[in-house]
């Protein structure tokens, strides 16, 4: 009994299957583009090999140990947070005893994948098969061929887009292009950590950020120009798009005098939560300017209540899996910016929402009226089998498929993207596979979607030239 | 390969498939009747041809150029909001070669339809075919076949409701009843313009109502009777319904005293927002007063933020395709309507939402309670197969089917009436026969509720009398 | 014709829909255990016989009553709130005459189930055969197997909880203890009456409570004593849990000091709503301090809108079948409890909801990661096959199977019990046919699954001994 079946995915019903299978074949060998993730340039620039295989499933992968901790498991069980795992078979072990816990869930799908796919494993993961597991992954990391620039290009990565701060140096993005390598490591420019006031060392970023650009980070338009400033550093390194992540979708478009105001106060450390909220919503007016004149795409993703469990927040800090969705509104919130930006042809935001309830009533209607707006895939929770088809079937009656752009992977999980991937592909072909079925689109056309939803969709929105151009233009640089 | 398959909308499964082609037959050939829509009166009176497919097909439906504009195309280049169109083959052309992006909409499978059924083409829209469709489309309307009052008789309609003003003179109305016509074409007393503060010239609305009809428009008093006289205005001319499409479903139960104090306020120009939504929410109660009196049936279509893009609203007026839905609450809003008449058997008032959260959580409960309450079709961004689908899902085992009122199309653009009615028909059958195969209901019950959705419902809860009786009694008159 | 078809609820695909079958047989004789309800202690003391069809299920089964007013029948004519029931073959004509009503609801499948499998008829219940189906129900029920115990029995019952107030004496409940049979009738701890300050009579259910047990009720430790002896005397008559059903999900986290001047402003009844809805908070808290005291599961069920119908309450009181579900908020509402005692891993908090977009949003999400969160299953208006549907697609991707709790029937209704868990089983198997059908999971994962939502789970989050083990206690004892 293999861990993965060819047919995984599709529609039960042998005939649309029939259909699911055809459009999929016809595009589970085009490359992988990961225009939106949350994987480490530096792997790509040292190339050392993953450690272990605690170190490189568990730890990083919050879907993981959110399940574990929330069925009692310890995370200090699993050194998660700890810099380095003293004892990973260990962390493993724990892991396999709980493995049947992802039963029904994507991380299992994703986690299948990777053990066969990847390391040739075939029986089921549990307590008795954990030690062949992880001496199995144990070795097979030490072999050149699963080096990270090695595993790039077995996935077949066209590109791979990171999540970098304006205060990062980008060292080692600048290396990835300095060097022979082929592959395509791009940075994104998150800059949650120099325009959300409520942003752990807010002030301190403020004034680092000004330092490293030389302008003055106490007005308001020194602060603009620095922004501007590192969006061009970004962009010189490869940066198509930008990211912000602010608790709610709220815009604001205040007059420079008022927002010159706003920042002084913010700048002060003496503003309210109104007031930072403000300021967060101004921000992203800002940044929506800048993106008409400098060209970088605008992602938001909002409506995450970040490090809820405040215990836990206090002994391991962020990222524990303590994030969780709330109610967002995007209709009120949106009108500032759209009032402003929405009609400009050169302006494009791709909107990504946790609160599925928006789809229908919000989302598929505001992307399908605004030349500027597109809607970004089924997001984090949603990035799931019944999440991806919920998404398609409440999104494209009345958005249609061209406001999309195609799949994210969202990923700190390397390994996980080549699944990732194909999961979005099974899903788009499974729903496809259904309108024909249906009789609700032609076949040719399904053939034409399930091509552009995977890749040309992609390109487009995030305005990356295609792989050959850009060997081309390698070439001749 | 035709544009249309027989079998489309239906299960994918072949025994489901095979109930529901069953059912359906039993239900094609019923008339259409149209309680809730916006076509003109006067286009059956003076039966005059269209004038070309641009002008039918494109400029007067927002579905089709708000997902053009979603694109990048010019509402300009389309000569959306002119009087006549100047170009009409040109806009073809640009509509022609972006048909694709409708894939996978309703939007895609009203046209089709039309273009098979109605114009025999059977090749698909594109760039290619994009004359031979204007060329075919512009001879045919030319025909007595395509003069209006043909296409109603082939439409097999039964009554077909238009959605008046209460300062419209219903002229046509008039004309049509006066005239030897058998066709039924009957308004709706829409006073959105009398009741809503923030509606454009609403002062100015106010004191042509009450000029009209001999009132004094500055009291109270006088402004409650010119509504009720209009009503019978309207009554006479064979409205059997009332619509308000106010921004959100808020009601009030004021006293008189209070009643007429806030309408001084209104009147005089002063009020604030706050206001505004009291008045509104006032004037909900009072329409259900008079609806109990005169025994209109009350529509209320709540929930939509209009004209949500300033700049294209300055530019070009209302009705751009940039009305977006928001969250809507039924349970408090509508408590003090309902806590004065919803028990009263006497009244109806049938509730339509955009947002489908409220389906299962407030809209069936609450209809699965009062009397006085029936639920509305799935409007709007929801008509159409998946939302018509996830309304039957999410409403029927809670309100049950007598609790629904049957289909509206909604719609202004009058040849996609009998492709509306006909996906309505197919969706009701797909789901009826899924609940067969399921063996959640018999076969006898589901061609009896095939019957009943289609036609004795909605007869039911418009209070419509049958044609059968409309002729016997147009005879008499 | 069968009133119930051996495949009811299953795919409709046939590859599917055999997978379903071979997972039901597995777990459609285990034994049901019922660990949140509404039926009555009494009846199993006194054995006494059910007096007749309308008394026993249309009178106490609000699903049943309140469709019938929706379609204008009144409650009146059904003696809805009479102490006896004066013409109950009248009463049950009327029913009869209206049951197409509830074609494609789930009172339909649980009447079917009684009709067909405990009196044996299998023609459908309408006004022709309403005599019919009173005179056999009238005469089985007068026989000794359709006394409570017998059903008890004959429903393969291992378990049933009641929901009962504090100032409920429970002699029912002790005399069962008592007595000699064998079956296990528990209670649940509802402390509403004494924890809301908006039920009816508070303050003198507050000196009730203080009285029955010898604490002050005028202070706060007063207070919090005598809350503690009553879970105490719960638990010694067999209480494994307490429910509280707030109309929000609100908690607070109040100093000492606070807590106890809010109790003085709510025991002296001159509170506001702000701080009435303050004191619900408080208290969610102060009761899930006292579970990781005594070991009781505290279960949540906010989110309705109690009494909606004011008319009908002042005329017919509660549980008329006007309460209306409200949107409800979890994540930020529940984080003052779950700061202070979210990752003890001896609490355990098992969350209700009856706004179905928090499912994938906010409880998945939040149970997913508190080792003290479960989620129950679909409740009141979604305990149907497509809500139980909705509640698996849209939860186990983010929360799994584990951080379920199997099925709860929450019924009055004592001859639905049967009915409602096959349905559940019947909908768990149809779903975990559709994940082996598309490979999502493996047949033999599906297997253990079905017994464990059926049981397992069950037991396992109510804290709840086998049968054998009670068995064997009771023995001891």
């Amino acid at each position: 009994m293999p861990l993965l079946y060819d047919d995984r995915l599709f529609p039960v019903d042998p005939s649309a299957r029939a259909v699911a299978k055809r459009l999929y074949a016809s595009v589970c060998d085009r490359p992988i583009i990961s225009p939106h993730g949350h994987t480490n340039a530096a792997w790509f620039r040292s190339n050392d090999p993953f450690p272990n295989p605690a170190k490189l499933l568990i730890q990083p992968d919050h879907y993981v140990h959110r399940m574990l901790y929330s069925q009692g498991v310890s995370l200090e069980n699993l050194e998660i947070g700890e810099p380095e795992i003293r004892n990973p078979r260990k962390v493993w072990q724990i892991f396999a005893k709980h493995y049947f816990l992802f039963r029904g869930t994507p991380t299992r799908l994703w986690l299948d994948y990777a053990f066969q796919e990847l390391f040739g494993l075939t029986t089921r993961l549990d307590a008795s098969t954990a030690d062949l597991y992880f001496d199995t992954i144990t070795e097979k990391l030490q072999t050149p061929e699963f080096r990270p620039r090695a595993l790039y290009q077995r996935f077949n990565l066209e590109l791979l887009a990171t999540t970098d701060s304006p205060l990062d140096s980008l060292d080692d993005h600048a290396a990835l292009i300095g060097s022979s390598w082929h592959g395509r490591v791009i940075p994104t420019f998150r800059p949650d950590a120099v325009t959300d006031p409520a942003f752990a060392n807010f002030r301190h970023n403020l004034d680092r950020l000004g330092g490293q650009n030389g302008e003055d980070p106490s007005t308001w338009t020194g602060y603009l120009q620095s922004l501007h400033k590192e969006r061009q550093r970004f962009k010189e390194l490869g940066a198509t798009a930008t990211d912000h992540g602010h608790p709610t979708a709220q815009t604001a478009n205040l007059s420079i005098d008022e927002a010159a105001r706003l920042y002084a106060k913010i700048y002060s450390g003496n503003a309210d939560t109104n007031e930072q909220e403000l300021f967060r919503a101004q921000m992203l007016t800002e940044m929506a300017r800048m993106s008409i004149d400098d060209g970088l795409i605008m992602q938001i993703h909002p409506g995450s209540f970040r490090n809820h469990n405040e215990q836990l927040f206090t002994r391991l800090g962020r990222d524990m899996g303590a994030d969780i969705p709330t109610p967002t509104n995007y209709v009120n919130a949106l009108q500032p910016l759209l009032s402003e930006f929405g009609n400009d042809t050169r302006l494009r935001v791709i909107l990504f929402t946790l609160d599925e309830s928006a789809y229908s009533r919000e989302l598929a209607p505001l992307a399908g009226h605004y030349p500027s707006l597109l809607l970004g895939p089924a997001w984090w929770f949603h990035d799931s089998p019944e999440g991806m088809m919920r998404y398609r079937e409440q999104v494209t009656e009345t958005a249609g498929f061209y406001n999309t752009v195609g799949f994210n992977d969202d990923t700190r999980a390397f390994l996980s993207i080549p699944a990732r991937h194909d999961v979005a592909r099974r899903v788009d072909c499974a729903y496809l596979a259904r309108l024909v079925s249906e009789h609700r689109l032609d076949e040719d056309e399904a053939f034409e979607l399930a091509g552009q939803l995977t890749t040309d969709l992609v390109r487009k929105a995030y305005r990356l030239d295609r792989r050959d151009d850009a060997v081309a233009k390698a070439g001749a640089a």
